[in-house]
């Protein structure tokens, strides 16, 4: 048997999420632009499935924009944001902590002249908001800071920051793409002005994510073409794709308060397991305020590349075939 | 009955490749990024979908960028391509008649300060390849002319063009989303150096296209995150929609001779049966090289939008819910 605990790097798509899909796979293709039956039949799919997405996280449908993942909605939202900024303001503020969508959408964007400021992070992982609220200056156009770390869990005091944030004329944006599906996440809340999120963490199919863009945001569109998406994103909608992302929302809603419980309690018990039966367990990031999936060990005296090749050799040895090691982080099981 | 003719903006996915992709919508899942059993399940199969979509264009997989669409790999040619330039050669050559994603990426760049020339094409929407090697300067980087027009189907000289370019120091891409699986595409004929083909116009998934790109070729990414596809696009891979787009590919592969035979012949016997039925018919493009499954009319002193309207008003006495108006272009079904 094999266990899989690595949904933070891609999460198995739901039985029923597949069920919801599979008619526009077959015999209800169409392409959302066409003006015609069949266009029009997608295109009323889309839009049930930008409802479904709006609702998990508060905002209105319209403001939505559909991409083929976290990465592409996380660089929409920095490149895109900055490019339309023409004002005093062009400075970026984000964290060493970022998924690297983030990290290198900051690069590409000093390499083409845009000051950025990266904030740090304490041994638990998490962005002091007092330091993160001094870098709000009268240059700053843009700070984003994840909701929470995909390697350590780490929930980041997003609220008083983006409430600092908006007083001071400054955007925010989220890469909530590890945090949705797992803790509630409520635009309004948090008080973000862009979001990024992605299907497949949840439960949804790879190639599809979404950027939440505040209504009034001023936001320029990387991808040129078509005019789908209100001009923001071009390109021809993967209408099966999308569907499955609403109908992975519309359940994550439904269920997320007893499944973060339940994730909570099963990772909580596993890391106690280990603890006990292995000295030297340390857990990185903190014991609570973190995401309910995610766990974080370190060995002592134990390197992790070591590690990933002694229960690789091991899984051989009581398997047939490859095994299944662990990734370093050991994210627990969604459901 | 609904008859769909609007195969250049949408196709069905083919049966068996919608069985090969189900595997890896299910059961299969995974991030190739992983280095654990289930990620390198995902990656081999991503492998030999590469394999399948360079084989149908005569190209190395490792030349396969895999994108999430048409749009996104005529953006990447041309704005990657361009921002990798650093030399004297600054100016992008293109033409009037191109799909809107190589138009509007056109004007992008035009944006950023590129210097862009746009090529006219006669009444049969053919470029003058005479003219297109007039212009290639040497303050030219690259040229993009489409292999065949979506609108009237219309093929272009790319050969000539091509071979030219390069004997000029200049770059080549072209636009091969309508082309690919309807005629055969061959980069090592063709002379390019960059070409955009999309799955969804040839019975796979949409969602998920590629650049060609050839080896040595100087292009740089525009999704910043993650080092998938040789550090050129980052994000996670669409697992199970290559898998189809591989499919579509080797089907294609397969069936082209006998395909595009058939399918010339069904449009034929279309525009002659409505030829012979409608005084005042007149086609747009060429008789001959065009692609086999499009057709272009024109109806003397018929306004387009009131002919949509009319065959919608129509439909709706015969048919129970709204009937399918066909597009202003009518190609054939493919198959």
């Amino acid at each position: 048997m094999r266990v899989y605990l690595d949904y933070n790097a891609t999460a198995p798509i739901r039985a029923e999420v597949l069920d919801a899909m599979l008619p526009y796979l077959g015999e209800r293709w169409g392409n959302p632009a066409s003006r015609h039956w069949f266009g029009q039949g997608a295109l009323r799919a889309v839009d049930a499935a930008r409802a479904e997405v709006a609702a998990l996280i508060g905002a209105r449908p319209q403001e939505i924009v559909f991409t083929s993942g976290g990465t592409e909605a996380g660089n929409l939202a920095l490149l895109g944001y900055m490019l339309a900024c023409d004002g005093a303001r062009r400075r970026l503020v984000t964290t060493v902590i970022e998924h690297p969508a983030i990290l290198e959408a900051a690069n590409a964007l000093e390499n083409f002249g845009v000051p950025v400021q990266r904030l740090g992070a304490d041994s638990d992982g998490r962005v002091n908001p007092r330091e993160a609220i001094q870098a709000l200056g009268d240059d700053v156009a843009l700070i984003s800071v994840m909701l929470a770390n995909n390697d350590v869990g780490t929930m980041q005091p997003l609220e008083a920051i983006a409430r600092a944030a908006r007083s001071r004329g400054v955007g925010v944006h989220t890469d909530a793409v590890q945090a949705v599906g797992r803790v509630p996440v409520d635009v309004e809340a948090l008080g973000v002005d862009l979001l990024s999120l992605s299907a497949h963490k949840l439960g949804g199919p790879q190639g599809v994510g979404a950027l939440y863009v505040r209504s009034g945001t001023r936001i320029k569109p990387r991808s040129h073409g078509g005019a789908q998406e209100s001009g923001l994103r071009a390109g021809t909608l993967n209408v099966a794709g999308i569907v499955g992302f609403g109908r992975a929302c519309a359940f994550a809603k439904s269920e997320l308060t007893d499944a973060a419980c339940r994730m909570a309690a099963l990772r909580d018990r596993l890391e106690r397991g280990i603890r006990e039966r292995v000295a030297g367990t340390l857990r990185n990031g903190p014991a609570s305020e973190r995401l309910p999936n995610t766990t974080n060990l370190s060995f002592e005296g134990i390197n992790g590349e070591s590690l990933l090749m002694m229960l690789d050799a091991i899984g051989v040895e009581h398997q047939t075939g490859l095994p299944a090691p662990p990734d370093r982080q050991i994210p627990l099981m969604y459901c």
